[in-house]
């Protein structure tokens, strides 16, 4: 298929192709999953990567689970749809997604119990493109609003990976790039490298390439000479979590780009998916912020290019505070005001 | 001797001591050189860095390659004396503090040419040992100059390596931190590890570590955290060229750091002995800036990290506009005014 490229994760005559993004970017190569347990093990082993990802992942597998469970009672057939599903679970226990996307198979499966088992699996089937197409359309209308604020020509920074390997198609920062792209605009990309996982080298400037986007390569601290320069006029990046009052946790990184963006009069931008918007968190103090191994900056391709046993702060995200967020670009819209009050608004 | 660690090029009966840095941070090895075709070696194959330090390493290193010359005229001693030279100067022809040692001890030889062959060696090894002095003059200087600006209890950020190995001892940016030691201060050193070659994490810290100084590395990207948790009480580097505005040419990296602290209102210093301003240079806009091979940054940890042909953009340094210089602390004070007019004063 001519996108498979910006698709990492796709269903299509009982085969779920899984880009094995372990192997981005040296090799490019789909698994062609027909077994659970292969999904299991994809999703285990991080081959697919992303929440939209492994939610999507997550809902095909757990069909290729139960797709050929022969005709029966629904409770026979619940029974081993529970089984599966359960199975499935245990596969990456912290992935929210995964067990969203789980819970939403056994709402549909139970929704369906007074048809015959054939028909749950058809509906389970659609149930699985239902989650894919929905999280293609979210990641879409985020471009679109995105869209509206870049001009053919601009330079656009990125941090990290929001990208589409990561999602159903097109990502969510990176989503208005290949709209652009769409509409043959000539946009060229700066894309940090992200340390300490490399996530803008490895894989950022890689589907950007795919793509045949303009990317340029960089290491996170020459963002602001780039920005020195004038070869940027916007900033976009995707989020891990939106408090209450605006504040955005993402990538480490993140913050100091908000600052050099300010620094030079740079707009700033977040893409937000509402499921990343989280009303109960009141402000950025209230997110944990994971701390990771020292491994990661010590040794981090198999290397050690640090001292044995030196100190180290490992955070794997950081914290932006809202007054540096020129827009939070949500698929209901783009908020640029006053988030504390037009947040709330997106639920009602 | 006990200060080894932090003296990486030393002379002691007959004998070039240079630290191999192309070991650190993994293996700590001091090379015992005797013969200037092995300082010829350890030039080349950079070994010995820092200009303060190859500048140091060829006056001892020529000093090898003539104290053994018999008796004879001055006119046959120093027709050995430029051929000793004249290679050493091979070892690393763009190395300008190679050609500046080597034109000293010249001077030196032909202002002794009415001297004994042995009072001429002689006096050549006084000369290698008064470049080594004065540079260790020098940094420790800007050291109790800079120490005047700091506090027990600070914690301090560096970026890049401006260290005792690359200097005759002390350094220039991190002389504060071992004479802050000396005196028992309890301070804190955030090491960024400046990608793309890693000086921070492979030299900064270690040399830290070396002397029992507290210090924690992070990825260049976590600077901004680091700041935002309110551990950054100073920022101070080292520098490449200061222009005659006060803008400073330093390690890639240095500007978004500038910028990062300035929005935390940190102040932030530059460490620069006389020898690195640079009147004839107006502005920063003047400085050429070395752009380096991509590799450095797809293929940085022996690995490749990013997709085969991906463009980047890799400059060795960055210009930090002189209003972010909060001070020029230099051997002959403190510079923290109209750098515009205060610079010429050093030179008069």
């Amino acid at each position: 298929m001519a996108e498979a490229f910006l698709q990492s994760v796709y269903y299509e005559n009982g085969v779920l192709h899984i880009l094995d993004q372990t192997k981005i970017p040296n090799v490019t190569e789909f698994l062609e999953i027909t077994k659970i347990e292969d999904a299991w093990d994809a999703i285990k082993q991080l081959k697919v990567r992303g929440a939209p990802a492994i939610g999507i992942a997550a809902a095909y597998g757990l069909l290729l689970g139960i797709k050929d469970v022969p005709e029966s009672s629904f409770d026979d057939f619940y029974q081993e749809f529970k089984k599966q599903s359960d199975y499935l679970a245990t596969s990456r226990p912290t992935a929210v997604n995964l067990f969203w996307a789980l819970k939403r198979m056994d709402e549909r499966a139970r929704k369906e119990k007074n048809q015959s088992v054939a028909a749950i699996i058809a509906a389970l089937e659609n149930e699985a493109h239902l989650i894919r197409n929905e999280d293609e359309e979210v990641c879409r209308t985020i471009g679109e609003h995105a869209l509206t604020l870049l001009q053919d020509g601009m330079g656009i920074l990125t941090h990290c990976n929001a990208g589409g390997i990561a999602t159903a198609r097109y990502g969510t920062a990176l989503a208005p790039l290949y709209l652009a792209k769409e509409k043959g605009w000539d946009i060229k990309v700066f894309a940090d490298e992200t340390r300490p996982l490399l996530q803008g080298a490895r894989l950022t400037a890689w589907e950007l390439m795919q793509a045949g986007i303009d990317v340029t390569l960089i290491t996170d601290n020459m963002a602001a000479m780039v920005m020195q320069k004038g070869w940027v006029q916007a900033v976009i990046v995707g989020c891990d979590r939106v408090a209450a009052n605006g504040d955005v946790a993402n990538k480490i990184g993140t913050y100091g780009v908000a600052l050099m963006a300010k620094a030079h009069q740079i707009p700033f931008y977040v893409a937000a998916p509402i499921s990343t918007i989280d009303l109960e968190t009141k402000t950025g103090a209230n997110i944990p912020i994971e701390e990771r191994d020292a491994s990661e900056i010590t040794e981090g391709f198999g290397k050690r290019t640090a001292p044995e046993g030196v100190k180290v702060f490992n955070p794997a995200f950081d914290v932006t505070p809202h007054k540096l967020v020129t827009a939070i670009i949500t698929e209901k819209g783009i908020l640029t005001g006053n988030y504390q009050e037009e947040l709330p608004k997106l639920f009602q």
